[in-house]
């Protein structure tokens, strides 16, 4: 069997090991235009950063072996061809023509099967100077090499990325957490991260990013950029910037000029089109990664996700497949976690928008506890929100932060897993996750979770996001209502001075008896230090007849994270 | 309603306070043995070790109240009685017998449901000695409190603990690492955790704990404690040691005998029978928590699990169904972790041995990974173990060690999730977890393992164990075989010097050019760094027509942990 694999990052020496461990005599060729090739493109990132010191080590093994066509040939019996471009595709005659980008000259290979591996493409924006010197995507490693090159260099003072995604956060950081540069950050949308997480938990990520010194511009535009040989500044629709350095994160597009050339099905999404085997609509031709779309667990329709992680699993699947495995892929949730300086942040399922997007009546719940028991050093508070349809208690999803990354993946790792099984509410309330102590609390923030939206769902426990709150907060002289702080007299007391007569403060354990200082002719918004004594307070005020009341989520924690200033 | 909770810890609280939130009118009478209540019993080995400093931390919630009885009456509306045991339950009359602890008074309490949440009991060593001063279970705060009082007041040199389960290595650090106290741990079994990992991996522990200067006595049974007023020593079929303080972790028992003396139905296994809504053979009288057992959702059999953290999910179930929800509590897979000094050991589902005895045709898959993108900087690997089933592909449980807890965590609470919907390996292939370079490889090692295991069950991948390999290389001259080492030159010479004509080495990937140097008349056990590189190896040798071949699972990355002397 000749196989023959168009692209060689990620998903391709995947699929082409797999068959090779399956079916040793197999042939198989690897083309590539660019000249490195099987590189950890996710760790672009952290090479700027100079996390990761070296290039090639986004390049080696675990065990240190650089993945080069000599590594390949050696150690993988697989043939790599780089610099070669794949032209076109003869399917009638299983053959693709091929171009060697070095000397220009063409060539025909034969295949009995062929992978598209053929990725993605970064987006540029479509405006003046977008093409000027130093404004860069991130596509590739010359892109990153070049990239650190300038910084080192010290020839970058004013970097500017552009996307507010992913790797657009990525490259934030990069530029200045060890750098230390003067970064900003520019989003066309009203929050960062916007196909990831609700705006709640976005404007905590905004939060942090302005403690660490990044300028973050949201809902603003990009219009040009300029400067005479390179760029050297940006204009939005709202001010102009010095800008010495561009990174333009604004999203990727799958690579399926040669399929559609080929004739292969496209998708309405425009990527090409496979079935659950991950073969195309030509049964000799398989694709993966981010050349595809995936089936969404949650909505049922397909969801274009380019991840490393996605592409490794594709390729086993292919590289099984070719082998005549003929194994299924399964659907996915949307699972995802990025590093954000100091805050990890994650999301599996749909968020709320999306939600309701779909028709669903889903309503959100936001819990903020600890990542381990209380009582046990460094604790750390975890900051989750959960996505149900109020009509099922069906879950959707789950999305948070924490200081924590791998403490967050624990919680997400485990909501994720569950999403494919359709859970309800009850099924997240008592999902069995890992505890002792220094790793989790008794009831963990998962179950805690669960546990808090079913109260949500039964209109138990009527809440008020941080963002409605601070909203209210700012609006307060229009629309009056009260602050009722059930905290401790000490937590209280800065609140009760800085807002006299607005901020009122009875500890829930003292409700009952000081019922008479309640005022019961305004609107109460409770506050406690997390969400869990105010939804008590609640439950007790109803007890005595008090019911215009709303319970801030997530409590002093979250209006704190979310940088709502206070006193 | 009128609602009694007989047990007033972790359980007890905890329906109690969800049934008032649920039906406010409710009246809820808590009574318990103990003067404290409603304390995190787990966090007793971290009083001890003096990570946590105040024995108040451990019944304060996350905003500093301590939870007495005061407590429970203002903030909560429920009654508690302290120090006042429940004597007999009168089901007939619908009342409970309680006798106060201080006066010695009898009172009777009447209930409309009842609520058992009588936990358990630590077993002691029916042995001569036991019941000297100094020789303590584990059971509350008095214990807790008393046992640092004597350490801290330079009583204890020569602490034991006799059990090597969860709470016994817990207690090993507590007295090792801060106070760094010369400590033992004695075990009736051959090896730490018996109930938990398999004896490749408790070697690994009982590893480390050496390396922190623990005496680990395992397969050793303590027959006599002695001393004049108090413990001074304690002699096994082994040996006589100094014992200042011993502690018993030998198991516990759940308290049953009100249960039993009312006439409600006990089960084989000695626990208080409940059938899924947690409803005793009394539909008036609950219990959950540490009295009674669990379905587990692999063997379909019952386990007796007792967990703070299961307790708490029985108790939210129990005050849902005493408020008329219906609710029902589902099957466990038995999911854990715990904190042995530097490492993290977790567990979910079952283990080999387990496997085995329910005659399924079981084997087990080990795999040493990163926990996070090999170039990313703090990588650390990773351990873990997968258990299938040979004939339908079904995964059983995966167990484990990390240097980084919250790590495992995320991949054990992964796999937890899943294995309530009977995963196959191809599953867990597939299984979507978080992904970025800081908290994860592209190719998961949770996926990995799973195709590891695939490829085992396949034949394709044929594997030897560290310990097994350990016998056979100190056995190695009556039953001689050949080691090929298959990495670097730079990693193998050390071996290849000190054990010549034993120890070869050609790179994976010179295999097929030195061809000739590989002896086709001996066995060969192939070794890299992690077990990854030697299975391409045999790949390679099988086409070369070389079969005699077995690769080390987890390389020499798990011989290093396993502590197997080598060079």
């Amino acid at each position: 069997m000749n196989v023959l694999v168009i692209g060689a990052v990620a998903l391709g020496p995947k699929a082409a090991c797999r068959l090779k461990r399956l079916a040793p005599a197999a042939r198989v060729t690897m083309i590539d235009r660019d000249s490195l090739v099987s590189y950890g493109g996710c760790g672009i990132p952290y090479f700027v950063s100079g996390d990761v010191s070296e290039l090639n080590q986004l390049r080696t093994t675990s065990f240190h072996m650089v993945r080069d066509e000599k590594f390949f040939h050696a150690a993988k019996d697989i043939e790599v061809l780089t610099r070669t471009e794949a032209v076109a595709i003869d399917r009638r005659a299983k053959k693709v023509v091929v171009r060697h980008l070095d000397t220009g000259r063409e060539q025909e290979l034969p295949y009995d099967k062929l992978v598209l591996a053929t990725g993605s493409t970064p987006n540029r924006l479509p405006i003046p100077g977008s093409d000027l010197d130093r404004v860069f995507t991130v596509a590739n490693l010359h892109d990153a090499a070049r990239i650190k090159e300038l910084i080192a260099a010290g020839e970058v003072s004013a970097p500017v990325v552009i996307g507010g995604g992913a790797i657009g956060l990525e490259m934030v950081e990069a530029f200045r957490d060890l750098w230390g540069l003067e970064t900003t950050l520019i989003e066309v949308r009203e929050q960062v991260l916007p196909g990831m997480v609700s705006p709640n938990l976005a404007a905590m990520i905004s939060h942090h990013l302005t403690a660490k010194g990044v300028a973050v511009h949201l809902h603003e535009q990009v219009l040009e950029l300029g400067g005479s040989s390179r760029v050297e500044w940006l204009r939005t629709n709202q001010r102009t910037i010095k800008a010495d350095l561009v990174v333009m994160a604004v999203g990727v597009r799958p690579n399926v000029g040669l399929a559609r050339a080929a004739g292969l099905a496209i998708t309405a999404g425009g990527a090409i089109a496979v079935n659950s085997r991950l073969e195309t609509s030509d049964p000799d031709i398989y694709a993966g990664g981010d050349c595809i779309e995936n089936q969404h667990l949650i909505t049922g329709q397909p969801i274009y996700f380019p991840s490393g992680s996605l592409a490794n699993r594709h390729g086993r699947v292919i590289g099984s497949n070719l082998a005549g495995a003929g194994q299924e892929f399964p659907g996915i949730a949307g699972t995802g976690i990025i590093k954000v300086f100091d805050l990890a942040v994650a999301a599996t399922g749909i968020g709320l928008a999306r939600a309701q997007q779909l028709g669903l009546d889903a309503f959100s719940t936001f819990v903020v506890q600890g990542d381990r028991a209380h009582f046990y050093p460094g604790m750390d508070l975890m900051y989750l929100e959960m996505i149900a349809d109020r009509q099922s208690g069906r879950v959707l999803g789950v999305q948070g932060l924490s200081g924590n990354g791998d403490a967050l993946a624990a919680r997400i790792n485990g909501v994720s897993a569950a999403l494919a099984h359709n859970p309800l509410l009850r099924d997240i309330s008592n999902l069995e996750l890992a505890y002792a102590p220094p790793y989790a609390a008794a009831m963990d923030i998962v179950n805690a979770l669960a546990n808090t939206a079913e109260n949500i769902r039964a209109g138990r426990n009527r809440v008020i996001d941080v963002d409605r709150f601070a909203a209210r907060f700012t609006g307060r002289a229009d629309h009056p209502f009260l602050v009722l702080d059930v905290r401790g007299p000490a937590n209280a007391r800065p609140f009760v001075d800085a807002y006299p007569g607005f901020w009122l403060n009875i500890p829930q354990d003292e409700l009952r008896d000081r019922q008479a200082e309640i005022p019961r002719d305004r609107e109460l918004i409770l506050v406690c230090n997390s969400g869990v004594r105010s939804y008590e307070a609640q439950i007790t005020l109803d007890q005595l007849g008090i019911t215009a009341t709303h319970n801030v989520q997530g409590g002093m924690a979250a209006i704190k994270k979310w940088g709502l200033a206070l006193t």
